[in-house]
């Protein structure tokens, strides 16, 4: 099938960008030294993870439950969920134990005595890694905090949970201003990770794993030394944000959304059939914030059109301003780059993998909409 | 099943409230003289699209084929598309006709004989209204074009269409600064449909609907005469947006998101389990522009907790900042009310419809994801 024989919008992934995009993701983690276990929540598909274990990947990252659960039944067999996951699943992930290897972690007291309860009383045991916060500020323990330390000897000692290591993610660097910064924040990453871990060794607490993960940062993670797993999710897709921190060319952007003018009720403004329901209303992040819900690209699709600007979304509509003049009326079809691909992934039930103007397959997004 | 029973986040729709709201609108129906055509882009439910018609509902609205596919499948035998829907999709919107009375909107030459053409051919006819612009500057011809009667006349002589009438809505009315403001709204909307309708009546084009939509100027339209039909959509959930509008009280707003706080790093600082897979990256709209991803409501779901702000989303957490103190602890549950009702729909596949604490019934959200 054709491109121009799909209806629109429709979101399409170009496969020999993502086959590129994971072999590079993968030699970061050769280079770094360390296991590369990507966040399957940018792709969400088993097809997919797949393609990345087979490339030497020693696993996928999911964040919930039900996303794990998909990919389980799919025969992934090693599934960590670096997500604050609640006790109160507990029946849910003992039955995806049975399965699969699981790992998660842990940053709350109350949380980790809740897993350790569970598991001592069912008779087993769980892999768990203490998430430090290195300067992002969502999850994760104060790694300068006086109970630091206390926290991570606890764990260690709690029956039911088998400590492997430590954890962390720099999602600040999404908000970096420079490529200098990112540099910075995953050499501080290291250096917090690093210092806690000696810190527990010299208490008696071994420290098997240094797990980061992030996109922004992975290709300065992968030239430290002493870091053992990475886990970035974008990189299989990449998007604008990632242009924007210096992490993707445009042409290394594998997602990418078609739409169609809908309408052209001015000469300097177009109406595509894509709104917030495919594109979202997420922002541009990154070191050049681009304004826009998204960049139309030239033909070739290696550039921007920057005479076009995404300016506002509905559900179903994009309202584009039109610097200049544009040949474009309603019928003409464009390509987007999102600002963020994860999120645009978990809109949609299926994706076209496309090479050049051919549709070669399609893919289910398994792990859609698996918020629990 | 009590609500503790279910694993989170988890979107709630309070049944009571509901129905109230779906009266509520009818009533405002009922005052205008005019017809009710809800937009389905709400709730996506055709059990809900049921208990509008059985309440007096025309029938339905729907943005794309994709969701009046659904509806028609469902029984939902009229359904307007008030969106410019390209003629690429005439066969579609042909099978469509076959099971339901179908209308949409053109607001450009070249789709209106588009679709001229494509009905022609097959020896159809189909039913158009114009898509006028009332200041949202989206879709829809400039009423004060030299052109614009001229495209209405162009229009109810095509062969193949049916001219029905004038469409518009007031999407502008979400940003407006005051109530009076969106009562001039209204007004103004109702003056240009009127006035562009007497010009095609003096010109020999028969005018048989005059067709408005958008729950901020409901209320307001509901008090004008002239209008045959209105076609609001959120106000069958309603949310925060529309709070922040005057349309609703918090005690009207049907949806919730049930989430489960599953850290608590800092004392300042708590971590649930909804992000904006679950609450979208969108922001409140409306005359008290409320800060934050959504609002946390007090135990008894009638007022906003102003002590806690969703002050970031994740995909897969909000980021919590309290002021003051919070006796909140992992594992512990909250009700948010989202920023916008429609989206929050959009990203499940599944509504639970609950009445105090139990959930009394599971509605499939069957258009979901519809966005072709």
């Amino acid at each position: 099938m054709r491109l121009d024989q799909l209806p629109t919008p429709q979101v399409l992934v170009d496969r020999p960008r993502l086959l590129n995009n994971l072999g590079r993701a993968q030699a970061f983690a050769a280079a770094a030294g360390a296991r590369l276990r990507p966040h399957a929540k940018t792709h969400k598909s088993p097809v997919i993870a797949r393609w990345q274990i087979e490339r030497g990947a020693a696993g996928i990252c999911c964040a919930k439950l039900g996303e794990a659960e998909v990919f389980a039944e799919a025969g992934v067999d090693d599934i960590r969920l670096p997500y604050p996951v609640n006790p109160s699943n507990a029946a849910r992930l003992m039955a995806l134990m049975d399965r699969a290897s699981m790992s998660i972690i842990v940053d709350h007291p109350r949380v980790a005595r809740g897993w350790s309860d569970a598991m001592a009383r069912a008779g087993r045991t769980l892999d768990v890694l203490v998430k430090v916060d290195v300067g992002f500020h969502r999850c994760g323990i104060d790694p300068d905090a006086p109970g630091a330390l206390d926290f991570v000897r606890a764990v260690a000692s709690m029956p039911g949970l088998r400590f492997r290591g430590l954890l962390s993610h720099a999602g600040h660097g999404y908000h970096a201003a420079s490529e200098d910064e990112l540099a910075s924040i995953a050499a501080k990453e290291l250096e917090i990770l690093t210092t806690l871990a000696a810190r527990a060794k010299a208490a008696g607490v071994e420290v098997a794993e240094l797990s980061v993960g992030a996109t922004p940062t992975l290709r300065f993670s992968a030239k430290l030394r002493g870091l053992t797993e990475l886990r970035p999710g974008n990189c299989a897709y990449f998007d604008r944000t990632q242009v924007s921190l210096g992490a993707a060319a445009v042409a290394d952007c594998a997602l990418t959304v078609l739409a169609t003018v809908v309408s052209k009720p001015a000469p300097d403004r177009i109406i595509l059939d894509s709104g917030s329901k495919t594109l979202t209303n997420d922002q541009a992040r990154g070191i050049h914030k681009a304004p826009g819900f998204g960049a139309i690209l030239t033909s070739d699709l290696s550039a921007v059109d920057d005479s076009l600007l995404i300016e506002r979304l509905s559900e179903e509509h994009a309202v584009v301003r039109v610097t200049g003049s544009t040949t474009l009326e309603p019928g003409d079809r464009v390509r987007i780059l999102p600002n963020h691909s994860c999120v645009v992934s978990n809109l949609v039930d299926t994706v076209r993998l496309v090479e050049d103007d051919r549709v070669v397959d399609t893919l289910t997004v398994a792990a859609r909409g698996k918020i629990q």
